[in-house]
């Protein structure tokens, strides 16, 4: 029997229980930190990723799901609807960490899913739509660049076989052996034969705008560009001593002027442009040697296409210019480049109404970090639900949001869902 | 029966037999470069360096000279001299590499010491002082700070219970625990109980100058001042896409600040200033992470001390400043700290006086590197001998000098020592 509104709009989730599976997730590779910080640290395909999924997807078989799994390892778990014709309403997102992360980036997404379903299962209420919670492989791009793998195969952004040999930065490990070593190569063709009718994603903010200004639900407009620059400097190792200033070819020398050139570049570009160098490695990396080789990374993001072309433009400019003067080699190698993606009207207004009518204060904001919502927003009409973290903290094991935001955000996921799935 | 001058001014090594032996210590931990280039990574005391040090203990067998082995792993070889009481002669240098190591970094002074050696032998002469052969643990500092480590224990300038307790910057083995398991903590105690009568090392160049002025033999004046800093810098992991830049604690971005300064402080002092920043590591070291902490090292060198301090000066202050800008915790650890060094005129003399009689082009200079020979000054009368290194190189795999050059390098040294042996 189809729910009416009437019953749905009622309709709340068992906080405690969402937030018992965060715990449980959560020990899956738990770190912890000397004032008491929980994280996880389940790197994409690896034994605790494994460990993670399997976890997963047993409570997703304890709510008599349907789990299929993709020849990319994302895992789609669905509940029938009324109408077999109708295309599903996903929610999802990811279980795959950064080293240093915390314990509700992407799990959220993902166990909101699984509270979402047990609640309307527990209440007798069939939707019309069936509904689906998928979580994705390598959200995080930590171990296999680019980041938001899983979703951007899931879509067609990218073929599944040129995906599968894309090389682990960390162990050199190829990701198709990995899927495979931890048995997650699944038998569903990717991309996916249909797309949903209707994508939302449950996020933490990741960033310290809502907790700055009190509000509880971010109503997120859309997802900053990003462009991931692998740039590699190559000179000529030498003595550290005996080699005059004037004769050298130093790696280091040119990467550090271009890591404080792209200080200085985002600072005049100003908010909200934003430019990170998170990763490096010198060859040989030895203190009395002039290094030869200098590999790192460029991490570019702004609202505006625009401007992010802008800051690419000169970022890659004092790349080439500053290597000549020093006499290197340089070379420079995209590992992702998305446009800023701007989310559906009508999903984003129906965030806002659902949050407002749930009591809720709101902020419309783009997200200033990826999220799969802007892989599924290429196919379906898509939007997303942010509340905040404490601090801003994120990819961090100090990451937290406490249990009053993380129910106010589910709550509002539900009511999305619901819906869309009587749509 | 005594050598007369008359006799051993003619003698003369064997160039072909000392490059064999070159030949033979390099394959030990060989490698080798895409364009034919021949180098040797025998970090210091790993297997690779045991191996090397077996074969020359072997060769100094060979020789019938009595070997012992110091607490800190220093093997010196002696051949007795005609007057028991007489302070021997001591020539030496060190076998182990940076990991891109060249061939004649430290293995030239062994093995031309081991040439003589057999060269005195042959022709039947007795030296009135014993002459010894010497390799010092750990010349390059590449495993275990601080660099010239064999040798300053030596010479009773740093405590050998300090020095067992060095951990590896590599896989953070302790020194004492390395040296035992590759059974060269030898039993003869350290400091030594006595010291050599005079000490003259062979050493490659490790620059450009020589073959540059087209120049055979460099008259070693002394070593500049070295002073190793290991710079950690602590900001706060957060999201590369959520946080605005004006709120990061960015280890990274004050690294390359620091960096840059170094090579812009390099810059106004002038030459003979050199600063290098070789060695550093990152983390959490991910993409999309601003990294919570960086670890790098500066490598500051001048043949004046005031000049020296000077530069230290600069570059802490910067240090302090740009960590203080970005609100990151910053620390300076100093790793090693050699003053400049002056040789002792009269050896001066006798290398440059010797050179020039066996009919080769000289030029006085300082080292630009640190060299066991340092140490040794410390104790008795030193000098050394430089010969050229082809386009400059060292610490490089490329690193390369000529049989003509290596033979004439070690004749030097054979008259030298034969001089000192009859004093």
């Amino acid at each position: 029997m189809p729910a009416d509104a009437h019953d749905w709009h009622d309709l709340r989730v068992d906080g405690d229980r969402l937030w018992q599976r965060l715990e449980a997730l959560g020990e899956i590779g738990a770190v912890h930190g000397p004032n008491g910080e929980r994280g996880s640290a389940r790197l994409a395909l690896t034994d605790l990723d494994r460990e993670g999924r399997d976890l997963v997807v047993s409570w997703m078989g304890d709510l008599g799901m349907d789990i299929a799994i993709d020849a990319i390892g994302n895992v789609v778990a669905t509940r029938a609807g009324s109408d077999p014709a109708a295309a599903p309403v996903m929610v999802g997102s990811h279980i795959d960490t950064v080293r240093t992360g915390g314990r509700f980036d992407g799990n959220l997404g993902v166990l909101a899913g699984l509270e979402i379903v047990e609640t309307i299962s527990q209440h007798g209420l069939t939707t019309r739509r069936p509904i689906q919670v998928a979580f994705f492989t390598d959200e995080e791009g930590a171990r296999f660049a680019p980041d938001m793998l899983g979703s951007l195969v899931y879509v067609g952004g990218l073929a599944v076989e040129e995906a599968l040999d894309v090389i682990a930065a960390d162990d050199g490990a190829r990701l198709g052996d990995e899927l495979t070593r931890i048995g997650y190569a699944g038998p569903t063709p990717v991309p996916a034969a249909g797309y949903p009718h209707a994508y939302a994603e449950l996020h933490i903010e990741q960033g310290p705008i809502l907790e700055d200004e009190g509000v509880t639900i971010g109503v997120v407009t859309g997802v900053q560009g990003i462009s991931w620059t692998e740039v590699t400097v190559t000179g000529q190792s030498a003595h550290a001593g005996t080699t005059p200033m004037q004769l050298r070819h130093d790696a280091m020398a040119v990467a550090a002027r271009i890591i404080h050139e792209v200080r200085l570049i985002s600072g005049y570009l100003g908010s909200p442009q934003v430019a990170t160098v998170g990763m490096l490695a010198v060859t040989p990396n030895l203190v009395n040697v002039v290094p030869s080789k200098v590999v790192f990374t460029i991490d570019l993001r702004n609202t505006e296409e625009r401007r992010l072309k802008d800051a690419e433009a000169q970022v890659f400019a004092a790349c080439h210019a500053f290597a000549g003067d020093e006499g290197c080699e340089i070379t420079l190698r995209t590992l992702a480049r998305f446009e800023p993606v701007e989310f559906d009207n009508d999903m984003i207004d129906l965030v806002e109404s659902t949050a407002q009518r749930l009591g809720h204060t709101t902020k419309r904001m783009p997200s200033g970090a990826g999220h799969d919502a802007q892989m599924l927003a290429r196919v379906c009409p898509t939007s997303m639900v942010f509340v905040p973290s404490v601090d801003g903290l994120s990819h961090n094991i100090a990451e937290y949001t406490g249990p009053d935001d993380v129910t106010a955000g589910a709550n509002v996921l539900l009511q999305v869902v619901l819906d869309r799935a009587a749509d």
